[in-house]
């Protein structure tokens, strides 16, 4: 009969009946978030204080320490239920004077702006002055063979890639030049490397980063070029025989000590799961060259407004929901790398983490390093509440830096990268243009409450 | 038998093969088109002589004159089939010199930023100054009446709203304001009106705009107060009784006669159905307060960078394609309505026309002005070769302004709008932030190629 028809259909429409009043609830707090951030949202100001009050906050200055205890304070007066402070050793490399450097053509002395890269040696007191030698890759330098390169400064200039639409993807095709130029080179005798800067813009900004070290090999100066330098140091080298061309470079940054610094951590505790926990982050330290806006000030203040957001909706999270400023993701990683050890060591439950960690820019949406059980879940049951506000892209990928060690603790942990519109971030990036002008503050709060829908779906649901 | 079946399924097979043939095809030229635009593009450069070597170019104005002689000049070099004018008479309204306004405390005199609205008339010589009463709307306006009204400045303060996601709903739910704010203000017997600028962020720019005429109604001079002004005054005004406080502007705007100009075009003819027209375009002419960068230097160039990349490909289309750079957009949209009409007199066959006029922002999608059928087809077949590009919203909804009298001559025909993020847009929209340096090239490119693939497509396929 029809009613036992019905009958058997019960448990199918009361579980309908169930998931349609969860996704109105749903769409009504994610709503409600996005109109906490882009209404009363204090993401900008929050990170408009850190860029213009504290400023640049490489691990182990002054400003990386004040950092630390502002953001503690800030989340201690939002009244979380825990902020708390994580020791981590972290490496202290200083800048030294503002780099010299010059194209010698003849007589002609042109001057080109460079940046030492993070963790470089410094050049004798007096400069290095030799031949230029310019390459696009290790294939290209291995073939000029010690003969080639031995006594002479090694220029990697192998542009950025235009066509791929992710601008990281450009970038991965182009830092091996940063991260192992300097490597690469002194193993073949060179007494130094010139590496053109991570951009794909033309200007006058030299962009600096890391670059890894081998204490196999040893450490000759890394110096970026702004792209318009190395443009015209291209040019040059190629208009006459490369012995008539010598570049000079003076830099004196240098290494002291590791110093205690801390990661920065703001809690609320679940109410039904506390032992399950959501982290979401963004790192805290900074480069030098400028006010760490986009990298990475705007995920840290994200990652704050995630927790004052469900504090100010009166939002009382199933999970644990855990903000973590991690300290020194740009040289080193230690903080991310001490966060999962205690993790592990305390027998934590990490459900899933996120990272802001790639501008405070237009929300496109998220990337999920997780099987395709998660994703399929995401993809069919949240996609459709997050696609009005411009989540589409939801795929998998990878995450974060800080948050990858995380993987250690537990085989099931999801983690999520943030993915906001790349067009303009390596026009900016490690470099003097990441100030907070270049921020919207828009595009800043639409990031906070596209995080901040995220960890609640993933509260009120689980992965 | 196998065989038999397997006969059956002939048709049906061929069809697929087609179908995956040319999806493979769309694909491979699809990904032309965006090399094209990005490792050899000329929007930027062309976007920088637009802004730099001419500028703003208001209709009626000397730069637009010089803005029509060198586009026509850019698509000759271009070697396009053909280039022409098109003959329209424009409306001339001059800004003055520098507008002057303040509040009036008591004794403090305190200045803030405004700027004329396109169409007003001037004030006196000696400005005005008045008694100014503050509303949010014409419902608050119509509550005053006349006696709360007559002789007074009428302030229109309500602000952008946060909440909705895509900026051009806040502008659609203020621009009432600076469009009819005069008429509504006059007929109560205000004696000029203060419109709140049309932007979320709160700054010192004024956003200037087009104000409605209404033959029946005295004209009364307007301008628009930068948003921190407007603030500013409204805090001041609640603070005091309002008759306490006046307001003082001078502005000697005004209006010339009509203009002989022109709307500029350039054409691809088709290979196989010429008389089968697609129209891309924006408009040429700009404010007169920057470089009309955004709005709609980046649409033009785009438009025109479609039939330059068409050509770089070596690409025939089958149908024809034109490049319409449309005068007269902001005040009066003579060149679009110009163009219909003629389009209707010489019994022109439009299939489709897309308008870029929303920013040279990040691609984000289309915005279809059709039936469902063609949204299905647009969805289902082309969407998925799109998507990879970041062309994820794909709607029903608004086309642009210039196209929109082309629905007059074509039951059948397409409107489309180019749709990048809209975040930035109204920061800059018609204020002295619209100049070449808040425009990024890949952004610009990446729109340019966009356009350019979704007219491959209507070319290859029909709509």
């Amino acid at each position: 009969s029809h009613y036992m028809k019905l009958l058997k259909l019960l448990p199918f429409l009361i579980l309908t009946a169930n998931s349609v009043f969860s996704q109105n609830t749903d769409s009504v707090a994610i709503r409600n978030i996005y109109n906490k951030a882009l209404e009363e949202g204090q993401t900008y100001q929050n990170l408009n204080y850190l860029c213009k009050k504290i400023g640049a906050r490489l691990s182990g200055s002054a400003n990386a320490e004040k950092a630390v205890a502002w953001t503690k304070k800030l989340m201690e007066g939002y009244g979380f239920d825990r902020v708390y402070l994580q020791e981590v050793m972290v490496p202290h490399w200083v800048r030294g004077n503002k780099e010299v450097a010059y194209i010698l053509n003849g007589k002609t002395k042109i001057s080109v702006p460079v940046a030492s890269l993070g963790g470089t040696v410094s050049t004798s007191p007096k400069g290095i002055i030799a031949e230029i030698v310019e390459v696009q890759n290790f294939i290209e330098l291995k073939a000029l063979g010690e003969k080639g390169v031995k006594g002479k400064i090694v220029f990697f200039n192998r542009a950025f890639d235009s066509k791929p639409i992710e601008t990281f993807i450009s970038y991965g095709g182009a830092v091996d030049q940063r991260g192992r130029g300097a490597i690469e080179a002194a193993k073949l005798g060179a007494v130094a490397v010139v590496i053109r800067s991570m951009n794909h813009t033309l200007d006058d900004h030299p962009h600096t980063g890391a670059m890894r070290q081998d204490s196999t090999v040893v450490q000759i100066p890394a110096v970026a070029i702004s792209t318009n330098g190395a443009d015209l140091l291209s040019k040059i080298l190629k208009s006459k025989p490369s012995s008539a061309i010598q570049f000079y470079v003076k830099e004196n940054s240098h290494t002291l000590p590791d110093v205690l610094s801390y990661n920065v951590i703001g809690e609320i505790r679940g109410s039904e799961k506390p032992d399950e926990i959501i982290t979401v982050g963004g790192h805290l330290d900074s480069w030098d060259l400028a006010e760490g806006a986009h990298d990475d000030g705007a995920g840290v203040m994200q990652t704050i407004e995630v927790l004052r957001i469900f504090k100010s909706m009166n939002y009382k999270p199933k999970r644990t929901i855990r903000a973590v400023m991690f300290m020194n993701e740009e040289n080193g990683l230690k903080g991310g790398l001490k966060y999962a050890e205690l993790a592990l060591k305390n027998n934590e439950n990490h459900i899933a983490a996120i990272e802001s960690d790639e501008g405070g820019f237009t929300p496109r949406g998220f990337s999920f390093e997780a099987g395709p059980s998660v994703l399929n879940k995401v993809t069919t049951q949240w996609k459709p509440l997050l696609e009005q506000y411009g989540l589409r892209d939801i795929n998998m990928g990878g995450s974060g830096s800080d948050i990858g060690p995380l993987k250690t603790t537990r085989d099931s942990i999801v983690l999520i990268g943030y993915k906001p519109d790349s067009q303009r971030y390596f026009d900016i990036h490690h470099s003097a243009l990441d100030v907070f002008e270049n921020v919207n503050k828009r595009e800043l709060e639409l990031g906070a409450a596209s995080i901040t829908s995220l960890v609640y779906l993933i509260d009120q649901h689980g992965l």
